[in-house]
């Protein structure tokens, strides 16, 4: 006989504590240790799991709305540029990827923190005399979101709170509340191009404050941040002693009339962790290739800050090796007109959505600058029959098949969001059909009969 | 004059408690909300970055031993079959990869849970009458590393336990603690081939169980358990009502005088979590691509916990899209043979090498029968020099310039765990050179004189 056996006494699913006798070697005895195991399944999900809150999933999946049989549908909803096939990436970043397969040797374990010369590469390609940059300042990640992930997994504890964009994208709010920090939004002013309230800003510092989120050029916004407005974010951090997360995944994705400018260029004393990627310049998201970039010339994130990313990286290791291997010649080899292509075609996108939707009554759209999306303000008054912009959008679908997502996506409410990535046809083919809901839907307020005669 | 304007009274270097004065409009006023932020740095890494502890970096990089410069580096060490060059991965995997490529189609995001088409194919591939599978229940991640991160995360909450094997695999540990999650080791048997000790298994399972961890075949064991006793496994979480995290990465890399049974097969009621992934079998550990599937036929996960691991899964999004286009080919084409070779090779050179350290006398190694790895008892009484296993292979390094990992990096002192990828020349080098060292600092004990005349 197996001397391991048990006997469960009465059935289980009824009783809340297992009443369970062990015969070890013919002597039986209650199982001391098995305290109130309780002997029926019961498999809950973690709090983790039920923190974690993806609003855009749940904004959209629960739209359940059929779009209009009668139109094709468009999608300006997904920050992919390369749904469309209009966009495809560079021929030199695919041979990269094809040279790095050949030469055998990426297939191996990288360090969890990358290749020593893939950071090399990516230091030297952002390194500047303003901002210097060595591979040990440099840490690849699965896409820039978990280098975000990391650095506020290394920065904040549950209990602390972080200081994020409204609006802004979703996903700082998602990691940080699934991690237990709280988040405090902060307000973008649409009349000053987005620019921070920073009054405001400061006002929501407090001792319990990890890190300030700036996140430029800006999901959802396509604004970009002037010199002197960056060096007033700077001020604020250095004041309150604020270490900041420049999440710059849209860097140097900014239209000619104006310039990017990498945040840590700006500061001598604030220290900085710059996220990236090559998800939006190089037009490959789906390749999850991230960096954070560590600028801390006053050594105030220190060793200790730099270990703990090494030590939260080795949690499941660093991005593909084969893009890792590729990115050396995808950061060197890519031929100026890629990037200059990419963004003539933004701008004029751009230029066009915000011209033919500037002119329809009931409409504000912001003009963006850079990145891939621009801001439309609903003005609702005018809008009775729609609660708030997610019913607006939904019966948009519904009536024109044309997909925007709500900025209550982005918290913030009475707006939507375009995506601008969309082949020019289509972009003109959409602005049209929103033309036509919004004039279907009109209504003159009380009071404005004078600008409905226009 | 710039209406926001702040003025810090006194040395805020000094002061813990900031003492600012907002000038609004003119009126200067103290920023209740400040409430003590401190004017200076101080930035310290979270809880979780501190809780997260790598055994083997900690043990390995205080190893600070130089290696003999006489004789050439012999690395035993990385559970890495690439290093070595001599096991590549097969040129159709290579050749899925330049076709998902060239067909631009895998570019953008995939969902976070991957592609439908891929694991669809997953699936399809570890589908079996006795444990179905569908794309619904594969959810693909950023390596089995992840895939084990994602599941520990939707079952166990802070203050749960878990149930790992000692001797394991360390990132078990790792992943748990810097979640809060508390481990609990239960006792492989090396005289048993290294089967669970069940009874003492059962044992550790109280009311705050939220899973048990089976790593089947095994790092650091290389065992490969019977159906007979990953049946007995099964009957104590069925009659415990715990579920199982399977960890099956090395999955049928069994010799051919044993089989890989799939956990899930042999149970119907039991939910089952399987994490595996492209690294071991393809060869391609640098690719990062995992999996889960989901095993759940009596519907106990149910609903909440595939939602949880969808939730999950979109924190850092899943894993690269090229790779996820080429899963297809790489599961449907690569040749039989592949597998038969890397499997005949690893077979020959785990005879080897356990031939060659069995006839050592103070040596006691472990015949595997699967994975790439060996164990090897240290009989420490007849090595008085060393203190343990960890100063037993720092010695090796620096006398015969042969690198194992103290099997203290798997919670299991007084072994050493041997990386059989390497080429069959190096691990006759190495095992000669064990022998020399052995035999240089082998002891009688007393009372064994006769052992010692032999
Ligand atoms: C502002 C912003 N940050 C980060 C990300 C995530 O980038 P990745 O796809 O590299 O994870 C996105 C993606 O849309 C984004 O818009
Ligand atoms: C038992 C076991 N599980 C999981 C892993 C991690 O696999 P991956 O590289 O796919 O993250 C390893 C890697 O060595 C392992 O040995």
């Amino acid at each position: 006989m197996d001397p391991y056996m048990i006997h469960t006494n009465g059935d289980g699913n009824l009783s809340p504590v297992l009443d369970v006798h062990v015969n070890i070697n013919g002597k039986s005895s209650g199982l001391g240790k098995m305290k109130g195991r309780k002997a029926r399944w019961s498999v809950k999900p973690s709090d983790m799991s039920d923190k974690t809150f993806n609003p855009i999933r749940a904004i959209v999946d629960s739209m359940k709305v059929k779009p209009n049989p009668n139109k094709a549908m468009i999608s300006l909803s997904i920050g992919d540029p390369t749904v469309f096939g209009n966009l495809p990436t560079d021929s030199e970043v695919t041979q990269a990827m094809k040279d790095a397969l050949d030469s055998g040797k990426y297939n191996g374990y990288a360090p969890s923190i990358g290749y020593l010369s893939s950071r090399e590469e990516v230091a030297s390609y952002f390194h500047c005399p303003e901002a210097p940059l060595e591979a040990k300042d440099v840490i690849l990640t699965s896409g820039c979101s978990q280098a975000i992930e990391l650095c506020l997994a290394v920065l904040a504890n549950p209990g602390q709170n972080i200081l994020i964009p409204r609006p802004g994208f979703s996903l700082y709010k998602t990691l940080a509340e699934s991690m237990g920090i709280e988040v405090k939004l902060y307000n973008l002013l649409p009349e000053k191009s987005w620019e921070i309230d920073l009054k405001q800003l400061e006002s929501l510092i407090d001792e319990k404050t990890a890190c300030v989120i700036v996140n430029n050029p800006s999901n959802p916004c396509g604004s970009v941040f002037s010199k002197s407005h960056l060096q007033k974010i700077l001020a604020v951090a250095a004041r309150q002693c604020v270490p900041i997360l420049a999440d710059e995944i849209y860097g140097d994705m900014v239209f000619s009339d104006c310039k990017y400018e990498p945040l840590a260029t700006l500061s001598t004393n604030v220290p900085i962790l710059s996220c990236g990627g090559l998800a939006k310049r190089w037009l490959v998201p789906g390749w999850r290739l991230g960096w954070i970039l560590i600028h801390d010339r006053r050594d105030i994130f220190g060793n200790e800050i730099r270990d703990g990313l090494v030590k939260l990286s080795q949690r499941i290791l660093g991005p593909c090796t084969i893009v890792q291997g590729a990115l050396k010649s995808i950061l060197r080899r890519t031929p100026q007109e890629f990037y200059h292509n990419t963004l003539s075609f933004l701008k004029s996108n751009a230029d066009l959505c915000y011209g033919a939707l500037a002119a329809i009554p009931g409409l504000q759209p912001v003009r963006p600058s850079g990145a891939m999306y621009l801001m439309v303000g609903i003005e609702m008054e005018h809008f009775p029959e729609f609660e708030n912009d997610v019913e607006f959008t939904e019966r948009l679908v519904a009536e024109q098949s044309v997909h925007c997502l709500p900025a209550t996506c982005f918290e913030y409410p009475n707006f939507f969001r375009v995506v601008i990535t969309v082949p020019e046809v289509m972009m003109l083919e959409a602005c049209s059909r929103i033309q036509e809901f919004c004039e279907q839907h009109y209504h003159c307020t009380e009071g404005s009969q004078e600008e409905c005669d226009k």
